[in-house]
């Protein structure tokens, strides 16, 4: 075989050594479950100091127990409040480093959000996903077995406290069942991933030393729409770009002044649509120009990639997508502009007779690789100004009001830059082969997730490579009320781990 | 003279009858401000039943007390609690009969609104608006006389027991400077015209015989921008369409479905945006087909009222108008689509990283002459569907979802037609010119106002004719926190409503 991504074109099969983790794992779920709950017991909102030193004290006794080396709390000297939790294990005869990374802190919550008898902190166990009608059940005696298609149901079930479980799992299957790592391996649990990684640059400056690795495996996020496995060779980059517009200082009666004021909300209309064709691509002036195209692998990954839009179409309830041409995979690879919200005045039982003084977007603008995240806010801010707008970064003057016709106050928030791994280095080969190793499925290689993470600061800080291996269930509710993990999941997430422990 | 809005033709001057008037004011200014400053205390919220009926009773024994006949509560039969106040004079030998109606009931109130020291309904005295840096000053004592640029601040100071209080005082001030009216007065005090007059045609049909006129004169809303007397001849009608649009079930995140996934708040902007063009103008088939054109009165009477684009540019903080080719006064003699409120998920300090699931907007439909309210809201209806949306009335079904590319959920809520006096009604004549005797400026004659009142049901129920004279100063915060009157207004209000009541 070349390469892995052409996997479908000979029999897939599970390695030996998978089937003993399996084997482990069957022989030990209730102890593993048992350890993840109380780990989804412990609140673990980011910016909660006392919950995340919790969260890290539990993880620094669950690597301890397992006989992991040099565990320890990596503490960003500015903010204390935020350690990430380090362990290593050291193989005789490795020439390889791996480094699984993963993080423990969780988004906020809404309680009063979540459904009846979910809790985002008290974990349950359902027969199946809410949406199918899943309903609570008792944890079995330790007689019983687990059907893998139940889930937990807790804050972080899968983002990403399966992702630190897994791993810890993932090692000590290989240890018990006698198997042997085939590369040294670090262990690297962030906590404040939910924040936007603010320190994470600090940890990896202070810790270079001990960080060095050939590639940093991110456990984060879910497996592809299909439930196929997937490798992630890169994400993509975000920033944010919001913009006010302005009408009368004050409000004003719509029927004493309507169509003779200028409106904000109609203004921010015609600014808006101005920035997409009917076909929905960005039309704002070299919006696309920077992109480095696919190389001929990339291409071949992305038309393996399994259709799924009219699964995702029939269960997100939608007909037709917003890119005439682009499927969820091709989609993804290019830079989009959405919003995110959209305000101006009120609607429903609030709503007034009034022309409402400003209208207010928040853009979210996702970069791929090849954009500059500062160029792509200022080709935003070019267009808004070839609209004719006056751009300013603060509430107009009086002297402003009078002098320009349309006003737009634009705020340019921090972002960063896509990062992408190249799909053809030998260590990604070794990735692709070894999850391929875990299943007779032909795994799903995507260039970039559509999503973000702040990877850039890897390869800033360390020189370092990263791959994303994710695991969870493509329907988790990551970040929003009734997370939850698929058992089956949680069980694949251990084997795969496992498999690039002992990656050949 | 032909007819009075040729009246800048000429010397204008104040007839004697109301320099007699001001004196009788000049030398009872603290008593009756003395009775307007206890009626504003009484808190006439629109909808509290306890506080309507103290207004009402407040109200009746002011007319008891200045001789005013068969004072009683009109009470519609279905809604007790909301009776118009009622009283009436007749003159022997008069052949006219004139109604002169004015409002007691108020706006909802958010007391932490309103500015330092003031409180809606704890009237304060001040010695200028607040936008000009006016200050709270004590009542002066009876030896002392009122500044006519002083206001008064507080609830319904302007709207509209302003009216109420100058009609009042008018007639008091008639009598007790022994002169006579000339037509037969009845007053009609409604208690719950910010409510939207539900209850209205209730009281009109069941007091009809009470209720026969020759004109209903409306005393509500301020005079012209410029500062001088208007009568108007006509309101605007009114009415919503509220408009949804939707995207996937559930929230997703931007980055994962970013540009692959319908964004609602993007459809929704180039929904709006497909309803105007760039001068301004409705673009919506036949939205401007029913028009009624202007008279020759009406026209001339438009080309005579003093420009106010400027002064209100300079005013209200913009410097470009949202139709081009019309001023103001123009503007409002014509149908308009006005964006109330627009929302999809959250700005500011809530925005998150998610596609929105649905977007909503406000439309707000000013309806002229001619045109039919339903017929208007329909034509927003068939624009809607002529961009590719599917429209419904309720929550798209899945099978709905799953069958249409754009979906809409159109609320369409009751609205009313325009009314229109004509100017060439001998009576409007008698208006005009009454309205003129009391000022050396030129009265400003407006074919219509650009607000709604529903003065169809005095034409529906009653066959009668409508005319408002407004009083209070247009920059009264009319609904809004920080309500006032300019004393010169007030004054200037008995005045006017002394000369129609001795109309010639």
């Amino acid at each position: 075989m070349s390469v892995a991504f052409c996997c479908t074109h000979f029999l897939l099969a599970q390695s030996p050594d998978v089937l003993k983790i399996r084997q482990y794992r069957q022989a030990n779920e209730h102890t593993i479950l048992s350890e993840f709950v109380s780990f989804l017991k412990l609140p673990n909102i980011v910016g909660d100091s006392v919950g995340i030193h919790k969260n890290a004290t539990f993880i620094m006794e669950a690597m301890k127990k397992r006989g992991i080396a040099n565990v320890q709390l990596l503490v960003p000297a500015s903010n204390k409040t935020v350690p990430a939790v380090y362990g290593e294990v050291i193989t005789p005869g490795a020439t390889q480093t791996i480094i699984f990374y993963a993080h423990y802190d969780g988004q906020p919550v809404n309680a009063a959000q979540w459904a009846k008898g979910l809790s985002p902190f008290e974990p349950q166990l359902l027969s199946n996903s809410l949406e199918q009608n899943g309903t609570i059940i008792d944890f079995p005696t330790a007689d019983k077995v687990f059907d893998p298609q139940w889930r937990i149901y807790g804050r972080s079930a899968s983002d990403d406290k399966a992702g630190v479980m897994a791993i810890l799992n993932a090692y000590d299957a290989i240890v018990k069942s006698g198997m042997k790592l085939t590369v040294n391996i670090k262990f690297f649990f962030e906590g404040e991933e939910e924040k936007g990684s603010d320190f994470l640059h600090e940890i990896l400056q202070q810790y270079k030393n001990l960080l060095q690795s050939d590639l940093w495996l991110i456990c984060d996020g879910p497996v592809h729409q299909s439930g196929k496995k997937q490798v992630v060779f890169g994400v993509r980059g975000d920033a944010h770009v919001e913009v006010t517009v302005y009408g009368s200082k004050r409000p004003l009666h719509s029927g004493h002044y309507g169509n003779w004021a200028p409106n904000p909300a109609m203004m921010l209309v015609e600014l808006l649509a101005s920035m997409k064709d009917e076909n929905g691509r960005v039309t704002i002036k070299d919006f696309y120009a920077d992109v480095i195209p696919l190389s001929e692998m990339e291409k071949k990954a992305l038309e393996a990639v399994p259709p799924v839009d009219e699964q995702m179409k029939n269960e997100l309830g939608f007909r037709k997508r917003e890119m005439k041409d682009h499927d969820l995979a091709q989609a993804i690879g290019l830079p989009s502009l959405n919003i995110n919200g959209m305000n101006s005045a009120n609607v429903g039982k609030n709503a007034s007779n009034v022309i409402p003084t400003t209208a207010t977007v928040v853009l979210d603008l996702r970069l791929v690789a090849g954009n500059d995240w500062k160029k792509q806010q200022q080709r935003v801010v070019e267009h808004i100004k070839s609209q004719g707008y006056y751009v300013t970064t603060a509430e107009p003057t009086d002297e402003e009001r009078s002098k320009y016709d349309k006003i737009a106050k634009i705020t340019l928030s921090n972002g960063y830059n896509a990062q992408k791994t190249s799909m053809d280095l030998p260590i990604a080969k070794q990735v692709i082969a070894a999850v391929q190793s875990t299943t007779t499925e032909s795994v799903v290689l995507l260039p970039t997730a559509g999503g973000s993470l702040p990877l850039f600061l890897f390869e800033q800080y360390l020189k370092a490579k990263t791959i994303s291996v994710p695991i969870a269930n493509h329907d988790n509710n990551q970040h929003a009320e009734n997370e939850n993990i698929r058992l089956l999941n949680f069980w694949n997430g251990i084997e795969t781990m496992a498999a690039l422990m002992m990656m050949k």
